[in-house]
């Protein structure tokens, strides 16, 4: 692990291992925000997303590096990962070789990819990971924080 | 419906009124943005969820009311809603009644609520609600675009 790597909450493993579903927000142009579900991996320091040059959220991450994701535990939808970070690169992706692993991880038929020319990869590192857990009985709910060290 | 109601698109319904969780992005006082899955019910022309006084978010969205949420049919991740929109109000929640009833809405089993006096029901009003669904066969995704009028 780099400097750069933030640890993730032992116990919050399985919700970036698993092929679920976060949602990405991101900031527009004019201040406000956006939130789209999207499909990622995680290879243990980075997420990562396909995307692709047409798109809104493109010119935003390009504007606005900072971006924030949230996964939820679809059996229990009190517990669930906060990501706050930044887009670190956004990465070709020749002939949408990624999207195409994505789509297998994520069980998806398939149809012939239409976009692979513009498909590009978000590469995403977190600064903050937050996991949140339903409180035992009447106590509070639960947080396990883990925050980037600075750059040396 | 008044001038400032949002039609949501028909075949999108389901989503607003099923106990279904949101995707609630905020922009934090750094101008960077965070994301927490949250309840919520729909009456129609507001969102209503269920916050208090004394969080990170409650702080966040009267610095910046314009927030965003996205919410994902859990049979078909390609198919949600995504709905901008600003805080118009938040109003007190006397004994967490509106919380009692989200709790139920969700089959929520009923802990004593410990934090009732704190309790505020922030009310979101769309300004752009999107349906976005996936492709036919081999064709793109498809969106549905509903956009508030200008206020008279």
């Amino acid at each position: 692990m780099d400097e750069k790597t933030v640890a993730v909450p032992a116990s919050f493993q399985d919700l970036l291992q698993l092929p679920l579903i976060a949602h990405l927000a991101t900031v527009r142009a004019d201040g406000s925000v956006q939130t789209n579900p999207m499909w990622f991996r995680w290879d243990g320091r980075r997420v990562r997303m396909t995307h692709t040059r047409t798109r809104k959220k493109y010119r935003n991450v390009q504007g606005e590096p900072r971006v924030a994701l949230s996964i939820v535990d679809p059996g229990n939808s009190q517990r669930y990962l906060e990501v706050r970070g930044v887009v670190e690169s956004i990465e070709d992706d020749p002939g949408a070789r990624f999207y195409q692993s994505l789509r297998e991880h994520y069980g998806s038929t398939g149809t012939p990819i239409l976009d692979a020319d513009v498909r590009v990869v978000l590469v995403i590192r977190p600064a903050v990971i937050l996991g949140r857990s339903p409180g035992e009985g009447e106590g509070p709910p639960g947080t396990e924080r883990s925050t980037a060290p600075a750059p040396a």
